[in-house]
């Protein structure tokens, strides 16, 4: 990214501690500036030396950026933007890492001025922990980031967002915001409902009882309460669709046990074992997964 | 165990076959015979060295042996108990290690002679992999055991046979058939079922997406087709059961999250992720997850 000067990350938790830490090591002769509203969260950043200067008001830290990055839960964007709105310096990129991309588009269009460049950021990489004390400079590393773009998309800004995200060691992927909400809800939304559903419906004398499969099944109902809450009540269409659809398979498989339909039950299972094979035969050979 | 002469394994899959080669191990004084009714299988466990003697006849295998151990598809129980009843020794042990028990030891008590002592075990070890190539002499290492026993169980026959998974590596832990299939379902069976139907709820060009979330999730779905629809068919009523659980759960978020209930929404995933943790701290108490 050749022109940028001052990257400023609104939000100091794990995601935007470890952009900070990724850019301060990426980017030597950029200015990283993170802001937070938790003073508690201010010190550690700052023991931390997360970023070149660690501030407390939000206009400021703006203030001078050519790329702000909103790392705070989804549904905070929208006030954000209005909060920031006239501090941004004209032609800066504003983006966003939440984890659902329609609504962030439509509050950025609402709320930024007409002089800035939104585009959606969604790095897939995270970790169950929270907090900037578990942030990394490495965590976007072989990550894939989806760019989320509309017609109205500068390409230039288009060009220097990816270029950023490409140094921390993305690997980008272009998305309408539909498309990703869409494809979202299906691999990572739902899967999270399902673990979760899936725990709830077990009691504790049952649970302990649990060995790896279980343990695995269930690994990310483990991520934190109020980011998932906003991801789902912020994708709410596309996620409840996907439990209808969940919902439908999962009375398939009940009546064809039901009624001792054994054809049917394997078949349903055996789609899945393919269906889940042909899936990792894909991201090996797109080297997503190494064996 | 004291008088352990000669264990015969019905059925050499991974699991048989790594019966037979983790008791020549453990046991190197006891006679180790294998049947399977595949010539195939039967060459490739010579290859193996699998087994003292890999014979093609049912009734000659259980011949002179104290403890019969079937590792066959489970809805195949009967049938064999059925073929082998008059060729058991007076006094040998019969078990299987199929993942359902409240069926086996209803047929048990339908075909085997009251001559012969039958428990339910289950070890819980596998993989995703099948077949005697996959076999090893260490799968049941630190494994747990479950013997399921009822009020007619001979408490030497049980003895012994907690002796023999120990010497393999066991944890024993009793059940009656119908707690294991109650606890099973919830833990194992119902995983499947649930992975299963996320992957089938999801179309291929949404697949494609998947990251380390949804793999982890669905990874259980991997698991053989035939032994799964055989579980499942076997513990339809705790398993039609939980289905309907994990419906009500599914439907509690979804009307969360179309009423917009943010507070709902986030005592749902809290209580899933609270209780995880809950499982988690317990399996590191009880070192069965070691940190």
């Amino acid at each position: 990214m050749r022109d940028l000067r001052q990257t400023t990350v609104i939000g100091l938790g794990l995601l935007g501690g470890s952009i900070t830490l990724a850019a301060l090591r990426c980017f030597p002769k950029v200015k990283v500036v993170g802001y937070t509203h938790r003073g508690v969260t201010r010190r550690k950043a700052q023991q931390l030396a997360a970023a070149a200067e660690i501030v407390d008001d939000i206009r400021m830290s703006v203030s001078g950026a050519d790329l702000v990055i909103l790392a705070t839960p989804i549904r905070t964007f929208e006030q954000t933007f209005g909060q920031i709105a006239d501090a941004l310096p004209k032609g800066c990129i504003v983006t966003d890492i939440g984890s659902t991309k329609v609504l962030p588009h439509r509050w950025a269009a609402k709320r930024l001025p007409k002089t800035v460049h939104y585009i959606g950021s969604h790095p897939i990489a995270g970790s169950e922990q929270r907090g900037i004390e578990f942030a990394r400079d490495d965590l976007f590393d072989q990550a894939t980031c989806i760019l989320t773009t509309t017609k109205a998309t500068n390409s230039d800004a288009l060009q220097s967002l990816r270029g950023f995200w490409s140094k921390l060691g993305c690997s980008v992927k272009l998305m309408t915001p539909s498309e990703h909400d869409r494809v979202f809800a299906g691999i990572s939304h739902l899967p999270h409902v399902v673990a979760s559903a899936l725990i709830n419906a077990n009691d504790s004398s049952t649970l302990k009882f649990a060995g790896k499969g279980f343990i695995d099944t269930s690994r990310i109902a483990s991520g934190p309460t109020n980011i998932w809450a906003d991801v789902l009540l912020t994708n709410a269409d596309n996620t409840t669709k996907g439990i209808d659809k969940v919902i439908a398979e999962l009375l398939k498989l009940k009546k064809a046990i039901r009624s001792e339909d054994e054809r049917q039950v394997e078949k349903l299972l055996k789609s899945a074992r393919d269906r889940r094979a042909e899936l990792i035969d894909y991201k090996i050979k797109e080297k997503e997964i190494i064996l």
